[in-house]
């Protein structure tokens, strides 16, 4: 099955743009008129360079508000379709986008649309070139893909076809009931097959589908379930990406035409099509790793938090420090005099870790050298979207590898202290990648995402996803700031579970740790909306702990001062409470935003 | 009148948002009840701050789903609201809002909903405290506020009005006759009035109102009308601005409270509720002002325009260049060295100029100083929000101080050649100021505001709105990068008005001027929607001239290689054509990224 991109879907001038395409690993591209008319190169060297880089031109597009009109402005926008069969016919390509007319001087006659568009099919193939008629969601009189296919059928031209744009059907709320006409279209006059997913948003539908497309599975729309009707229509075209995203446009060509092509392969595999190496889900989280370019700060904090350092690295400046089943590695080698304190690498429990990272690999992840130094165990890992190095454990397993032997013990137990675990990772990621982030948790770690969600700072609204296993063993919560410059870009938290978050608390500041101090306010309005036994709110009020509950339980936790762009938070769930506190976020922002001219090192 | 502004409008920590309200001028505040959860001060703390800062709280906000509930849920809400009430004696706030419910326990009972408000009404005397009860626009059962007003009027009570909200009576698209019903509520019953604006945008209400609302004069609504009809009715509380703008929480405290109060200004002047000097309507554009590191490059390209150089400032490094009643001054002095190449003043031919910046000072636009240099003579000078300094002139005008004083003549006369004025000017504005400069156009320069349009450049969407006097003598076209750390954030250009570009265009290029090189798939396609008379295309093709048209009449237009951040443009309108040649911004922009490498100093 061959893979395909609009040129709209990527950033920069044509050249990049077909640049990067080919790079990924595209078969095809779709150009889109703009990008053409913008280009400094005439067609014949769009279709050299095209050739040059082993890509077709699947598509032309588009041509709008061209069928059932008034005879007079049909004979001229014949004229206008014969410029782009000229066009075409230099640029090689033999397929022409037709959208469904959006022009007042369209009239609600079928018959009409049909007889113009076999007359402007009759003219096409005289050029070699099939038109491909698409409804969209917004079309004055056609605006579902079966009007469109009903009218393509009584049309009744070999060079006339349709074009499926999951965007379009699936914005309009349809159901599988309606999607299962699809496979009523004969599969080989599905001409052409467009895909994009969405975010669910209530907004008028050609803005949405204007600014808040995204690449399939990273969004919210059934566009695998879409998929499999089209296929068992008979469909054997291209599958062609056509995304326009707000962020996409100013995101860097290359790496968004990665991540587009690794939404086709995940959506291939959901729909039967590709053979990847299954997902391998992780079981758990083995470590985190902080790099820090001044240890102290860092030290005192573990030790509050009740840490103990119970290894060193044999032969990098990296110490192990373990409480039950948490672990962190501290880092002072050279990339902390770069980057400050922060979380540079995150280690998953993996069933396989071998099989993890071949379909890492396969979905084209960066996967990073085994070995890092002479001595070291063979350990394989992944870059995610935002730079931070995933290794796939298999901590104290018979069997594969294991980090913890390139850690020399200490001989220092841990003590049995109240963290029983990492809970979550907070990482904030790089304005440019969050939707990438998202394709990479769901495919390549084989996570579940939640929807996300828009939190208020002082300064801005962030935006919140989690990602986590169904046993919620491994939970990310990714964020991103308000914008491009933001300075939150890099702000990252490793949440502890903990059974007694009071007991853990108290414990840590006991132990001299500071915890982030929250506005009685926050603790008053807590007593007007739930009720507590007496003495539990003034015990939260005095240790700043935050609560929060869901259908399925409560929330409890507190949060760190930060160290770099690093803080820890301590969370008690019970009752199988599933969320992250992202009530509470507000408030605790504000407060960081109070203190952290005191805090930041 | 007074003037009050809700803190949620305002970026920062509440302490922050309170001090930005005191500074720009505020009377009072309304206090977002999530501000004061984050705050770490106590409400006492909070009252002193703002009784320090001459700040009256004029309402806590908001109290949401009370009413129409079954008895145990109003039970437990009533719980909540004596919480609120506490915290509301302790501030010194008397007027809590209540919004109409969105909760799914809420009954479309009026008469139930009227009982339990009437109630809370009772509850919050006994503190005293006001209830001012508010239809949102998606309220599940009251979602308008003459439904709202049945309720209140219904439960009778002397603590117990409504609050009426510009965004949401107008975002339903209430029309003239749904606003009439306003005067039939009793004034003294009206017990506050929030305001926003808002651009016209086919959204969901709710996420339109969450994102995009902004300040009165900004946006698309008709707020004054409504204001008219709220002070018929009788009401003389606060006028008072509740606006969520994702733009705003990210933009200073202190300039936006500023604009906020501009806003409110020009609000009531268009009610006539102030006594602001008449707005004095610019009638043509006196100068405009490049400030350049290096002569050379711009020198060239004045001379090759057609541009003489006419007279030399008596006390600065600053050359007046002129052609018809086009005037460029070219200034050299020490600001240039920190800035580039940029547009940095505009001369504006004013009837009263003293006048122009009195309107301007009393709309807390920033007056510059009359005097810069002992001899220079007196002008009348403000700061646009980009902090283009505007010239108020009298040019060869008997009377006022005339600028041209300043200049000592060369001798050299203008030659007659193809440009007759500055037929607009495009500035780039810093993205937290776009909505700012459309009110100070407006507002301060008394220009009409034309709507807003998206341009898609290669890296991102770019916005862009016009600005321009009824005739059309000045003409301003304010654009805005698609986010706040983007590189296109001041690129400018000066656009000269030709009888006859193709003339213009040729006598630049044979006095050695470089024209932006248009790609010739432009002029393919261009024969494919216009029919042109033979040989015109070419001419067009050759010069890089662009093509549009309107409803009123045609455009043709051109463009200069840029000097530092600046460009020309030679522009000929025909038969009336009103816009700015939008549709071909995308051809230019990605020109332009072509050859920028090329042609940046």
């Amino acid at each position: 099955m061959r893979t395909s991109i609009a040129t709209v879907s990527l950033s920069g001038p044509l050249t990049e743009k077909l640049t990067a395409a080919a790079r990924a690993g595209f078969d095809g591209v779709e150009i889109f008129e703009n990008d053409l008319l913008a280009a400094p190169l005439p067609p014949e060297d769009i279709r050299a360079l095209c050739a040059d880089l082993g890509l077709s031109i699947d598509l032309y597009q588009p041509m709008r508000d061209i069928e059932a009109v008034p005879a007079d402005v049909f004979a001229r926008n014949l004229r206008r379709a014969e410029h782009k069969f000229r066009v075409m016919r230099r640029l090689g390509a033999d397929t022409l986008l037709v959208c469904s007319s959006v022009s007042p001087l369209a009239r609600d006659d079928d018959a009409l649309a049909a007889e113009q568009l076999a007359r402007l099919a009759d003219r096409a193939a005289e050029s070699g070139i099939r038109v491909a008629y698409e409804a969209l969601a917004w079309g004055r009189h056609v605006n579902t893909y079966d009007h469109a296919w009903r009218i393509v059928e009584a049309a009744d031209h070999p060079a006339l076809g349709t074009c499926l744009d999951s965007f379009h059907i699936l914005a309009r709320g349809s159901g599988p009931k309606d999607l299962a006409g699809i496979e009523d279209i004969p599969g080989d006059k599905i001409f052409f097959l467009q895909l994009a997913d969405a975010p669910k948003l209530a907004m008028d539908v050609l803005q949405w589908s204007r600014h808040y497309r995204c690449f399939p599975g990273q969004g919210d729309l059934d566009v695998a379930g879409l998929l499999r009707h089209v296929l068992r229509a008979g469909y054997r075209g291209p599958l062609s990406l056509e995304v326009f995203n707000d962020v996409f446009r100013q995101a860097e060509a290359g790496p968004a035409a990665v991540d587009a092509l690794r939404s086709l392969l995940t959506l291939r595999e959901a729909v039967g099509e590709a053979n990847l190496p299954a997902p391998v889900v992780p079981t758990g989280v083995a470590f985190a790793e902080l790099v820090t370019p001044d240890i102290a700060p860092a030290t005192e904090l573990l030790t509050a938090l009740g840490f103990t350092r119970t290894g060193r690295h044999r032969g990098k400046p990296v110490d192990l420090w373990e409480q039950g089943e948490a672990r962190i590695l501290l880092n002072t080698g050279p990339a902390a005099r770069r980057d400050g304190t922060v979380v540079a690498a995150v280690g998953l429990e993996s069933p396989d870790p071998a099989g993890a990272a071949r379909r890492a690999e396969a979905l084209l992840a960066p996967v990073l050298p085994r070995r890092r130094a002479t001595g070291d165990v063979l350990l394989d890992a992944v870059a995610a979207p935002d730079g931070t190095e995933l290794f796939f454990c298999a901590t104290d397993r018979p069997g594969p590898a294991d980090w913890k032997a390139d850690f020399a013990p200490t001989g220092a137990e841990p003590a049995a202290c109240a963290v029983r675990r990492i809970d979550h990772l907070a990482l904030t990621q790089p304005w440019h990648q969050f939707d990438e982030a998202s394709l990479f948790h769901r495919g390549v770690l084989g996570l579940d995402a939640q929807g996300s969600v828009d939190v208020a700072d002082p300064y801005g609204l962030l935006r919140s996803r989690a990602f986590s296993t169904a046993d919620g063993a491994v939970r990310f919560a990714l964020g991103v700031g308000p914008g491009p410059a933001d300075a939150h870009d890099r702000a990252q938290h490793i949440a502890l579970a903990t059974d007694d978050v009071v007991a853990a608390a108290r414990r840590f500041r006991a132990a001299g740790g500071r915890l982030l101090a929250v506005p009685g306010n926050y603790h008053d309005d807590l007593a007007a909306r739930h009720a507590f036994a007496p003495g539990e709110l003034e015990t939260y009020r005095d240790l700043g702990i935050l609560y929060d509950e869901d259908d399925h339980g409560t929330f409890l936790h507190c949060y760190t001062r930060t160290v770099g762009r690093v803080f820890f938070e301590l969370v008690q769930r019970d009752g199988g409470y599933r969320g992250y506190g992202a009530a509470n976020t507000p408030v605790r922002l504000a407060a960081q935003h109070d203190t952290v001219g005191v805090a930041a090192r």
